[in-house]
């Protein structure tokens, strides 16, 4: 349920309302725009028990017919931005996550972070942990790949995102890490998005290989229940039957999902294509739609690299795409301003 | 096959390969880049028949290992540009085709023709026979639909795109229209292709429903093979277990065809999405995503359009797009110039 | 609209009910049930004018609400059964259908149709026009392949079904051949479904190749609403992401179709796997799912096929499934005792 | 890699061989058909310091190529039977299981295990654990339910199928059940395939949503790598663009696995449908297409079902489709006769 203030709602009637939420026993979440709203955590039935529209400056409470409630942008109208330190996330600025698929060693994931930062990304990113398709590949350099991974992009001051695949490994990864992603397989392993929910940790939770956009929005719900609003998207690709490209990068999901929730989304058009060259034309194509940000693959020498190898840019490459990127960023900075 | 011409080779030198062409009775065709590539067309044995690498000039032939050859960027390097009287496709200028789903009366297309040429398309769609899932649906107008979007179309001064559907009405609609619509539902249609292809006229192809890159190409090659280098591909969607949307839009079908042959290619958001709202973030990311052009579905009134009224933009909802879309295409003749 | 009669209706009262049908410019169609059930075939307006439940032995009317009408099995409570000559498809028993891919000449095809009708084939499939993915493939023997199949069939008292891919070459299809085969890529060309609709002949409707059940009934409207009541689906695979088979049979079409529509539907498994070791564990459930016929792929070499070589079976392989084939009619027979 | 035996090997030779596996630090899984095959299990470079083609008795050593091993049914030739008490899955036999989507109570499992166990199934299922698309969805009875099931299924001499979810209530779900099933949703959960591999209990592995056969064969690889040979795969269906059922089920994968892998096959026409009358003809089609057992979704009143009602058999659906079963099992055994 939410509770949509007037617009001439004074700071005191909107702390009313948050005392009397806590009094019933509930949580609270503001959105802070035209109208400011205010969206009711907790058991329904206390949440009923209030008569809110006879509150001052209440406008009017309304229910959540989505299966998904906290995740909607009907809770929270106005974009969720996610703090990390000085960096902010879906603030409308354009955050750069870039580095391997997988950490090698730390000669490598420094090299990679010196060319993730020159090109402006903030964020590093590299598996510890390799969810593979088969057993017999690479499965990361576990604990030891963590502390290679924190210690480049520290030297680097630069955040770092890496995936942790199963509840035993995620107090090792949150202790290394400053964004947990949760990988396309797991979009629905429903028990680790409540695990990484209850660290209150930023959680990058990747697209399911073929989630719908529905399922992707409930399985946000399963982490935000347990009180964690630090929740990003990342599109990267669904699976389809053309062969052309690894997957088919739905675009289309950005705005879509941008209707549909408050929070931000990441695209990746690594994952999302599986082909070196059309990369940048996707990255480019990723900052048109409106994502709030990309990651994508790099390796010092691809043709070297343990995976993903066909879908890593060199430093030339990626240092090109990035110029193309913040052109496009500067291009939507004069389209959002159109009305 | 192709005949590649060394870097310095005289315009003589090429004038004599091209004859030696006609002689062994076959067609050329020429692409003029760093190279100039000289692409044979006709029987293979003919081809053969000359050692062609003796010729002044030759650096070397090549074989074209693809299933599509004519359409394959190894015959012809460079992009092909069609023209349309004064109009360019895939000059690197993009090209705005907009216009109702079906032709519903004069007054409708000339009111559609107005909205689209304020916002800057020169090219006007409609259709005037109707492919249905449903027999009892509305087929169209037929020639009386014809006829308006011709009248239209010359009164503001644009040029026609509208589907045929069949042999029997191909003459009619060729009469009344400069660019050929061929839709999804006929990409495999290979008689028609072929009718299409002998017609010399300007061609869209519509991706297949769930039509890979590869058919694609290769439809494409049913018309090229009669003689007709006016094909343009129209990416509109493709068939996915995703409903959140119409279809799903493929924008990276754009960067890889580039790869794969010289014809322009269209996107069309409004059949990818088929969401109004949606339209205008994908336009925008198609023209990022290196098209040559839009094709968008607008009305004057859409929710009294006799087809496709969800996907089809108002008057205000266009000329906000078409100010975004101007927005990107200055950004991306920055972006074309990064290397 | 349909016109359900009482249980104890007696043949005159049906009689007056279908004469006034005629009386009011409509026509009818009958399905003899438990209920007999009368269907009215035209204009709409001209259905409203009668009161038809005034009529003795008339229980009520009924809408039809589904976008296919004379297509569903509320039109036709009872099975259609399509005769041609003494053979009949639908009535319970499996027609079975079986040839090469392409007709590669007169020995060939006699061959083919020698094994066909030892293994209990009635109808002899081949291609004369076929629908090839490349401009530069085989494209059939034409009219040449038409007379060599029929003279084959004639020579084993078969009947023939072949494609016919354009109304250009409807008429000679239709002169050589008993069932008319619209292939999935035009599955939904709804003008050559029209003029097969107008022969009058039976027509085998191929699923699309991305075809949904929806569309595919509706398909099927355009043909019958010409007036031809000879249709009969088959079901031949639909494209999915899965690449271990050359497309992913959808057996539940079988009893999902039959909920849906009272024409039989035929399965097909060589197109529906493309590979020929599993063609007949999935001839045998396609027998199982309940369908009415199956079409098969043979060649008497199959290594040499020009086309469709890799799904084909040859003559040990064809009559080992057939055994088998054979015990699951048996069983099914039984299977439709149960209640 | 294999080891492959002489007709006319000795039992004396092969234990030689075993033997010889042993002492060089490897394990062994014997495969008795006309030739017995040793596989070896371990490490690779173990496997090469031994010249066992000089062994007596030996034919032939041989690679597999595959990147699953134990899996593939080069490692294996002959059918895996998992045992369980006196119940063999995939010895020729058709193993049945039923029972309820959610387990709800101790009265209603009663009663879904009485109307199993009487139209012959060997094996209650029943979720205490449920993955669920929303949070706010039942989740499960969690131990409560896993007490129930047992009391159940002991009553009525049946064995427990019953899904773990995640690692942490593995230990739980195993001490009451007798298979583990790993949903759709954890196909690729690979730290829980580890996990339920390291028990050494039987193992149903569903096919993911959108799950490849070389993926779903590769998951089973990280079961099977910790020494469990006790996997059997479950078809569930695939995701595809149809929405006239749930899923699409794929029956063709029983065959095609049956090629690839020694281990057994259910086919679970509940999810794979979705529909409660398509279910008996998909469950009838399902043996027909050679599978080892069905799993199927019943409730004493599916309308008041907390789960998946929409697709649970009442107890007359499910005893009339026993029956079929039961037809369909003997025209079975008479089909795997003919050669």
């Amino acid at each position: 349920m939410i509770i949509k203030m007037t617009e001439t709602a004074t700071e005191e009637m909107i702390e009313n309302v948050v005392s009397k939420v806590k009094e019933a026993g509930l949580e609270s979440s503001i959105s802070n725009g035209e109208h400011v709203v205010v969206g009711l955590i907790g058991n329904q039935k206390a949440m009923e028990k209030i008569n809110w529209s006879e509150l001052p400056g209440v406008q009017e409470t309304q229910e959540i017919k989505k299966s998904y409630k906290l995740t909607s942008r009907e809770f929270h109208p106005e974009n969720t931005v996610i703090e990390i330190g000085n960096l902010k996330i879906g603030d409308g600025s354009m955050t750069m996550m870039a580095g391997p698929c997988s950490i090698e060693g730390l000669e490598q994931i420094m090299e990679c972070a010196r060319i993730a930062k020159e090109g402006g990304a903030t964020v590093l990113r590299g598996g510890a942990f390799k969810p593979r398709t088969s057993p017999y590949a690479f499965q990361g350099l576990e604990e030891e790949g963590l502390k290679y991974i924190r210690e480049a992009a520290d030297a680097y001051d630069m955040k770092v995102i890496t995936e942790v695949m199963d509840e035993a490994n995620l107090e090792l990864v949150a202790k290394y890490s400053d964004i947990l992603q949760i990988g396309a397989r797991n979009m629905q392993n429903f028990k680790l998005l409540q695990a990484v929910g209850k660290t209150g940790m930023p959680v990058a939770l990747k697209r399911g290989i073929s989630g719908t956009i529905d399922e992707w929005l409930n399985a946000a719900e399963y982490i935000v229940t347990q009180g964690n609003f630090n929740v990003m998207f990342v599109e990267r690709g669904i699976r389809t039957y053309e062969t052309a490209t690894r997957n088919t990068l739905d675009l289309s999901a950005v705005p879509v999902m941008k209707t549909l929730t408050h929070f931000p989304i990441i695209v990746d058009p690594s994952h999302g294509v599986g082909i070196r060259e059309i990369v940048p034309p996707m990255a480019v194509a990723g900052v048109a739609s409106g994502a709030d940000g990309l990651i994508v693959e790099i390796h010092p020498e691809p043709e070297k690299a343990w995976s993903d190898g066909a879908q890593s840019l060199d430093e030339a490459l990626y240092a090109n795409m990035m110029k193309k990127v913040h052109i496009m960023e500067k291009a939507m900075k004069e389209i959002n301003q159109v009305d």
